[in-house]
C-alpha cells in the first residue's frame, strides 16, 4: 500500500515511522521540509513538495492521511485538497477534531464523492513503539481501503483498530476516550496530593505507584507512566501547577451537557484545570470580599 | 433579665450591646478587660473579673452565654464553670462548635443537673443593627429560661429565632446553614467570574448586582451586601484569591458524606476554598508532569 | 407610549397585564385569540388579529416585544416581521434566548436598520404584582425608545431595570442570573436534604426555613418562596423526585467552558438535575457491573 | 513458617489458599467451619477450632492474620486475642480498616509488647491466581517476621507488596488507593453512558472497550475487567442503577476535608453513588417544588 501522510509533527512523523516500518510506502509532507528529508533519510519516506506533489504520487483510490494540529489548519488543507482528488479518493483526519466538524467535512467531501474517515488517535509518544489505538469512523469501503495502514499503526494487526461507525464517530469515540482520561488523570493526582498531604508517614510515593503497578485495582498504563516519572522525581519543585488543557475535555463537558447526561468526574477534571491556570482569580477575590462584607473576615492581601 | 456573656470579641461583644439595649442586664467578662470597660462605659456593661466572679453576680438559675472562638477554648471554660454552678443553672454556647461536641456537652453537664443550649447564630457584624437569626437547641425548660435573651437578639421579639430541637440540633441547624451559605457564595462567584470573563461586553459588574436586587430570582441579602462592596470597587485588586475555611463548611459535607447524601454543590464549594488556599499545587504538578510523559506536553516550569 | 406584545402566554400575559396597568398601550397578539380577548376586558388590551395587524396598530417607531417560549419561534416571527418594519423600529426579545442567537438576530435586523434588544426577564409569576427584573442589552437609542415600557415592568421605574450593554448583552446577564439560580437552589437542596436525613432531631424544616428568613445569612427570595411552600406541606409526597431544565443552566455551563472558567457549582447543580431525570441509570449499572467483576459485590436486581 | 489466618470468607479464604500454595502453613480459623474443612482437604489448611486452638498451634513469634468484613469484629478479636499472646507476636490486620482505627490498635497492642501491622489488601476475587496488592504498615521487625506470607501473597516475590510506613500507614494508602479506584470507575461510567447517548451512531460499547485495551491512554486492569463483561452483555438489563459503597471512598473524601485537600473528582464519585443509592430523593422533591413555586413550572407527581 502507498499513502501521503500531511503534517509529520510529534504526532505524525513518528505514525509514518511506523507505518514504513510496518511496510507501507508513504509520501510524506510537511510544512518544516527537513522534518521529512529525515524520516526519508532514516526510514525511506518518500518527500512530497506540496499537497499537489503528494497527490500526484499517489495511484487511485488515493489516500490521504492528515495528521495536522487541531484548528483551522485541517479545513485549508481540504480547500486545497479537493480539487486535486478524485472520487473514490479517501482523505483520513487522524487529528483531534470535533466530531461535529468531522461529520460536516464528512459530508462536504461526499459531495464530491470523496471518502472521509475520521481516525481518533490515541497513544502519545509512546505509539512508535507501542502502536497506536486507532477508533474509526466511516464507511465500510473506505475503511476497507485504509486497512493496510491501521493494521500497521496498530499495537497487533487484528487488535487496536476498530471500525466503530459512520464518519464522526471515530472522533466522537476518541473525545469520550479523552474526557475517560481526564476523570483517570485527576484521581490519581488527588490521589497522590493526599498520600503526600499525610506528612506524618512520610510516604514515599515512587514506592506506592510502582507498588500499586501490580495486582491492584487501579493498575494501569497512566499508573506506569506515573511511577516511572516519579521514580526519578517526586518532589517536582520545577513545575508550576498549572495544567493545559486541549479541547477534547472540553468538547466531552459540552457533549454531557447536551446530552443531558450527569458526568461530573469528567467536568470537575476539567474545571480544576480551568482553576489551575487562573492565576487571576477573581471568583475567589469575589468570594473573600464577601466573607469580609457579612462576617467581617480578614481578606489576604496581594 | 440577667445573664453573663463571656467573650465579647466581634460577635460577643455586639450581642452584649444588643442584649443591654434591649433591657437585659448583661454581666461580661472578657479576657482583655478593656473591651469589657467600653460597654460598660458605653452600654451598661457590669463588669466582671473572671469567671467566679461573673457567676457570683447572677442569682438562680444562672443563665452564662459562652461567646468564644472556635476551639478548646470552650472545653476550659466549661471545667471552670461546672464547679460554680448549681442544678438548674443553664450554659449557653453561642459559638461555632461541631453539633457532635455539643450533643457530648450536655450530657456532661447533665451530670451536675446542669442545663445545656447550643445556640447557632447567624448574623455576622450586621447583627448588632439588624437583630441576629438563633437556632436553638435544649430543653424546654433551658430554653425557656433564656427567652427574654433570645428575643432581644433576634430581629423581631418572635422572629428569627427557634427552639428547633434537642441539645445538639441548634448547632447541626446552623452548621447546614452556613453549608448552604457556602453553596450560595460560590453560586454568585461562579457567576460574577463569568460576567467578568466576557470581556467583548464591558459588563459592569456593580450594577449587575444592584439590579439583581430588585425582582429577580437570586434577590437575597449577600447580594445585597455584594451589590455594596463592588459598588465601591468591582476590580478587587487588593485583594488574593484565597479564600479561607472556618469549619463548618467542612461539617456539613462530612456530615454529608455520614448520612450518605450527595451534596455535591456544597462539597465543590468547599473544595474550591480549598484549592485557592493550595500554594503548592502538588496534585496539579503531578496532572503536568503524567501529562508531559504521555504526550510530550509542555510542562511550565516554577 | 403604545407598543405591541406578541405571546401572552404566562410571562408575556402578565408582563401585558403590568404594562396596561402602569398606563402603556399595549397591542396584544396571541395564538389563541381567547387568552388576548381576556386581557382586552379586563386591561384594556388592543387585539390584533396577526402579526400584520399587531404592527399596523403602532406608530414609528414601532416596538415589537416578543415573549415566546424558548425555541425556533423567535426565528419564525422574525421572517414575518422583518418585511413588515421600517428602518428605526425596534424588537425586542424578552424570552429566554441563547445570547450568541440574540447576537445573530441583532445582526441580521441591522442589516434592514431595525433595532433589536434582548430584554432578559427575571420574576417568574410574581413579577405581575412585584414587579420584573430587566437586563437589557441594544444600543442606547433603542433602549431609550423602550424605557416607558422597563419602567413599567420593573419593580420601581428607577430600580430593577438596567442598560446592561449592546445587543446579547442582556441573555448574557439572564443566562448567568439563571446559572446562579441553579447553584442557589441546589445549596437549599442539599441542606433541607441533609437536615431531613437527621432523623435522630425530628427537625421541622418549615420552622428552619421560616426561622432562616430572619438575619440569617442565607435570607433570600427563594429562602422566602420555600419556606411558604414547605409550611403548607414539608413531606412532598406527591412530587416526584424529578428536576427539570430549561436551557438557561446548560448554557451557562457551556460558556463556563467556552470561557476555561472553572464553575463547579453551577456545573453540578446542572449535573445533579441530568441524574434526576436519569430513569435509565446506564452509567450506575455499568458501575454497579464493574464493583461485580472485580470484588464479586452483589449486584442489586432490577 | 506457619502463621493463623482468622476469616475464611471471599478474601481470606482466598488468601489462606494463595499461602498454602506458596508453601506457607496456614493454622486458619471460621466461624462457619464447613468453609475451613473444605480448604483444609484442598489445599491443606490445618482447621483450628477456635482463636485460643489457633494460637496454641503456632510457634513464636506467632503471626495472626486477621481477615475480616469492616466493622466492629476486628475489635472483639483483638479482646480475645491479647490474653492469648505473647511480647514479640504479630497481629496482622489484613481488612478494610480506617487507618485511625489501626493506629490506635497499634498502640493498643503495643501496650502488650505485641506488634500490630496494618496491611491494606487489593485485588479483588482475582487476587488468588494473580496475586494481591499488599500495602503494608507496621515497625521492620514485624514486617520482617510477615515477609514470607508478603512474598506468596504478592503477584511476585519482589514486587505486589510493600512497607510504607508505621502501623497505619498500611490501612491509609489502601484507602487513598480506593478513592482513586472510585475516581477511576466513574470516568469509566460517565464515559460509557456517553458512547450508549450518542443514539446515531449505534456504537458497540463491548468493541470500543475491547479496543481501548491495546495501545490507549485509558488501558487498564479496571478497563480490562470491563471489556470482558461487556462482550458478554451490554445491554445490562437486569442490573439496578444502584452502586452500594463500602466505607473506604467516604473515608478518603473525610481525609481530604481534614487535610484541606481539594479532591472533586473523589467526592463527586462518591456523591453519584449517594445519589445512586436515593430512592426517596427528598432534595430533588425540594427542588421541583421551588421551581413550581417561582415559576409556575409543572411538578412531575409521584
Amino acid at each position: 500500500m502507498r499513502m501521503a501522510m500531511v503534517g509529520l509533527g510529534r504526532m505524525g512523523g513518528n505514525m509514518a515511522r511506523r507505518l514504513l516500518r510496518g511496510g507501507i510506502q508513504v509520501v510524506g509532507f510537511n510544512r518544516t521540509r527537513a522534518v521529512a528529508e529525515q524520516l526519508a533519510e532514516e526510514d525511506g519516506l518518500i518527500v512530497a513538495d506540496n499537497l499537489a506533489d503528494a497527490v500526484a504520487r499517489l495511484d487511485a483510490p488515493r489516500v490521504v492521511w492528515l495528521m495536522l494540529p487541531a484548528g483551522s489548519a485541517t479545513e485549508s488543507h481540504l480547500d486545497e485538497l479537493i480539487p486535486l482528488l478524485d472520487p473514490g479518493d479517501v482523505v483520513v483526519d487522524g487529528g483531534n477534531a470535533n466530531y461535529h466538524d468531522s461529520e460536516r467535512r464528512a459530508r462536504r467531501l461526499a459531495d464530491h464523492d470523496i471518502e472521509f474517515v475520521d481516525a481518533g488517535t490515541s497513544g502519545g509518544i509512546w505509539g512508535l513503539d507501542n502502536g497506536y489505538c486507532l477508533m474509526v469512523g466511516g464507511s465500510e469501503r473506505a475503511v476497507r481501503a485504509i486497512e493496510p495502514a491501521l493494521k500497521a499503526l496498530a499495537p497487533a494487526q487484528d487488535r487496536g483498530w476498530a471500525h466503530v461507525g459512520p464518519a464522526g464517530a471515530g472522533h466522537f469515540t476518541k473525545m469520550i476516550h479523552n474526557g475517560i482520561e481526564y476523570g483517570m488523570m485527576q484521581a490519581f493526582a488527588e490521589g497522590f496530593a493526599l498520600l503526600k498531604g499525610k506528612q506524618a508517614y512520610h510516604l514515599d510515593l515512587a514506592q506506592i505507584a510502582e507498588l500499586w503497578r501490580h495486582g491492584s485495582v487501579v493498575r494501569s498504563w497512566l499508573l506506569d507512566l506515573t511511577a516511572d516519572t516519579l521514580a526519578q522525581d517526586q518532589v517536582l519543585a520545577d513545575i508550576a501547577p498549572v495544567v493545559a488543557d486541549s479541547g477534547e475535555g472540553r468538547w466531552t463537558a459540552k457533549e454531557a451537557i447536551d446530552q443531558g447526561v450527569a458526568a461530573p468526574v469528567i467536568s470537575m477534571a476539567l474545571a480544576m484545570r480551568f482553576a489551575s491556570q487562573d492565576a487571576e482569580g477573581y471568583g475567589n477575590r469575589v468570594l473573600a470580599m464577601m466573607r469580609n462584607a457579612f462576617g467581617g473576615h480578614a481578606v489576604e492581601k496581594k
